[in-house]
């Protein structure tokens, strides 16, 4: 999909590492939600609660799950996903646009 | 208004500088639409086709619209107008979250 229709977007962005990283949180009509995110070059840990889909839109970056030994490339078009209560580190080599699900 | 509803979210986002700043479309139902974006701290100049309502979220910038001889501080909560075919400068001295309207 190239856009989501019918969808509440909400003003104010998530800004982390000093907003290398920041997103806006898009919910939709069922009550789930994605979030659409920029990655700025550089290396990034992230924890995570739910199980995660993480879709590149665009860049390329390697990521490593938590307990995996070989990072893997990633770039626009693919995706991964994150188990529940876990982490992931990201290496983004470009500016990384990303759409993350959370997986109930 | 702190979200939108009912709205259609562009999922690629508008990159510009490189990647320091970086914004996403948000399409109402009447068809208008606004851009929710992020500075990175920096300088830029920005031209407009519209006339654009710029309401900062949050952050700390100053603005010089073309013509004006004075450079005006704007934080989180304040806004500013800028005419169709025009240009403004800002120097972003923080990450700056954004909403620009663009006005018929």
């Amino acid at each position: 999909m190239s856009e989501f229709n019918n969808v509440t977007v909400t003003r104010a962005a998530n800004v982390y590492f000093d907003g290398k990283v920041t997103s806006r949180k898009v919910t939709f009509e069922d009550g789930s939600f994605k979030t659409l995110g920029i990655m700025m070059p550089g290396d990034y840990t992230f924890g995570t609660n739910e199980h995660e889909l993480m879709e590149i839109t665009a860049g390329e970056c390697e990521i490593l799950l938590a307990g995996a030994q070989q990072w893997l490339p990633i770039k626009g078009g693919e995706s991964f996903e994150v188990p529940a209560n876990s982490s992931f580190d990201v290496k983004a080599k470009t500016i990384i646009d990303y759409c993350c699900s959370y997986i109930a």
